[in-house]
């Protein structure tokens, strides 16, 4: 599992002390090679965060040798001082991997993230010299700690892998009670493959995966200045993979990862899935459904039990998609409570004891659909982000 | 105070047993002239009600006798048979009114506002006997009591009132834990005047007034699909009223209506004033205003009285309007806690005790400026949601 469940890659975490609490807050992965091609997907957000415009920029070479992310800390609107870190981090690992290498490594080659709080800088004295240590703990074995040491109110780790009969493996971390864009808290993915891929072909993979997976999770409509998703290629399989093929696998560990950080949401206890079919279009079937994923009625209607569907198509109501009023239909767990934009079944069939809860909502206006995940908002939800500064 | 402060309206507030508690929960006001003219603003959610259906055909002539509101049921998503309710219930109080004056009355010059759940029937064996109940109620002080009718999770009444030295005065009742558009639950307002005004001019007055104060309250980015406001004028007083006082003053009670909703928003504890300011234009500032008031994490962090600058930022960067995230100024309670999209003025200097939070956005991008009332998110507003189906 994790980011070593590919060949080709060490990685490590540690305790660096940028945490208060002590625990692991800095993780290393790196790419052993022999290709370095690499690919990344960044928040949409405008105002990024020092480490998301410094990889940004290292990633346009399509190329990176290794990625450092630390909990702990955003280095989000930190101004110059703030993007100088980014880049003394990167220089950093990049002189330790000379150092264990005897290779010369360049800082252009590092890609850098972070996730905590927004405004506040990195405390450098303590994450350089982290660097070090955990330069000196990377191993094939690391992937798991490396998966721990970027958690912030992640309740669990989350890892995934997907192999292929051909020989090669896409393995995966994530962090993050939430998704790439909008992002609810930060959310930073790091995935890894031994397959032998160019930067265009896992650009390409990656876009398509991130696309229809962390991009169609929306569990509180708020985005992040963060957002990291990264992919790398060792091609230490020998294995040319082939595009199709590595496109589902990649798609496959997106949506795994993606399903344990809805799951993981903070405070949530239901996890919904809206589906919206018979759009105009794939976009208005993707903006119907967000629209009611972020209504805070309705979200808190299901934390409730209460399969209240006039919330849905008030929801509905506000967007400029294609549809008629009189037309909406809406299923809540398989019962279909409102037909024709009326009262449809009994309301008191619908069963919400359990924590997936699907909603249908069919447009009636073509053929296009989409699958937008979210959660419920509870007091937990209202708790966790009013007490926890973040 | 309310719609009973201008001459020439009776109203009366009644208990027709369309609430299981038995509380009030059906209201008429009624214009006994001379003039009839009216105006109307109604949700933008394209999921409209039944009543609002048919209060936006009626106004199309620019003229009513009376409106008829009634809690306890939105009578929204109900269909034809739902649009066949309020036009009965219309023409309940046509008859009424042809009884008790003498003068033929049609429906088609009555207005119908509804509040409660979406997706039920209207009980209409409680609610048109209750219509003659009230028209036999209707008092020159009855004002009051058709506030309290029009209440659902109100937990105060709303009213308000305007007078000129000129002779006329503006008076107003609203209810509603919310907005215009959006709309929180369910917003009703109904203003009267004893000015003397053609349509056209209540209409310019009302819609200048609306534009800048209930929509500008995003309690909690839900648009209801009832939101009604009606400006009634009898031309009582025999005054013409000049249009620009008049406008100030159908203004001054809208943004005391809307300050109320805002105070009495559910389970809010704190209002939240957010100013932009030096945008590029008025609608840039009003888009990015609301989309800091619908923040969900910016919400909570208030809720828990952290000046959590970061968050406003994050929500400012999901815009598309004009500004450089590096010139980003972020006041909060008068401390400017970001500069130049960076750290400024020390957090812990924000006291934030009070009920009323004032957040200030910089944009450095123009003159145009806005404000947007919102409330903060609570475990209260969750409970209220979700044990409550409204």
């Amino acid at each position: 599992m994790s980011v070593t469940a590919a060949k080709g890659f060490t990685a490590a975490g540690i305790a660096a002390g940028i945490k208060e609490s002590g625990g692991l807050d800095l993780a290393l992965v790196v790419n052993t090679g022999p290709s370095r091609a690499a690919a990344g997907v960044f928040t949409a957000n405008r105002v990024k965060a020092a480490p998301v415009l410094w990889s940004e920029q290292v990633l346009g070479e399509g190329r990176l040798s290794a990625v450092v992310l630390n909990s702990g800390g955003a280095n989000a609107c930190t101004g110059a001082p703030g993007f100088q870190d980014a880049h003394a981090t990167a220089e950093q690992v990049a002189e330790e991997l000379t150092a264990a290498t005897g290779t010369e490594h360049g800082a252009g080659e590092i890609a850098v993230a972070s996730t905590g709080l927004i405004g506040l800088r990195l405390p450098m004295d303590k994450l350089l010299p982290g660097v070090s240590t955990a330069a000196s703990a990377l191993s094939e074995h690391g992937g798991e700690k490396a998966a721990l040491a970027i958690k912030t109110t992640d309740t669990v780790h989350k890892t995934a892998r997907a192999s292929s009969p051909a020989g090669w493996t896409v393995g995966g971390m994530a962090k993050g009670a939430g998704m790439l864009a909008p992002g609810l808290a930060t959310m930073l993915v790091v995935l890894t493959t031994d397959a032998d891929l160019s930067a265009e072909e896992l650009d390409a993979a990656l876009r398509g995966a991130t696309r229809t997976t962390f991009d169609r999770i929306d569990s509180d409509g708020a985005m992040s200045t963060n957002d990291t998703v990264l992919l790398m290629a060792s091609a230490a399989s020998g294995v040319r993979a082939e595009q199709a093929e590595f496109a589902e696998a990649v798609r496959a560990v997106c949506d795994d990862l993606g399903q344990q950080l809805v799951h993981d949401a903070e405070g949530a206890t239901k996890d919904i899935r809206i589906e919206v079919v018979n759009a105009a279009n794939e976009d208005e079937a993707v903006t119907v459904g967000r629209t009611i994923a972020r209504n805070n009625l309705f979200k808190c209607a299901v934390h409730g039990e209460d399969p209240n569907w006039g919330r849905v198509l008030a929801a509905i109501g506000t967007t400029d998609a294609a549809f008629d009023p009189d037309a909406l239909d809406v299923a809540i767990n398989g019962v279909q409570v409102c037909r024709a934009g009326a009262v449809g079944e009994d309301r008191d069939k619908v069963d919400m004891r359990f924590r997936e809860v699907r909603v249908t909502a069919d447009l009636h206006a073509g053929s296009a659909s989409a699958v937008i995940w979210t959660n419920d908002l509870t007091a937990d939800y209202v708790h966790e982000n009013s007490a926890y500064s973040s």
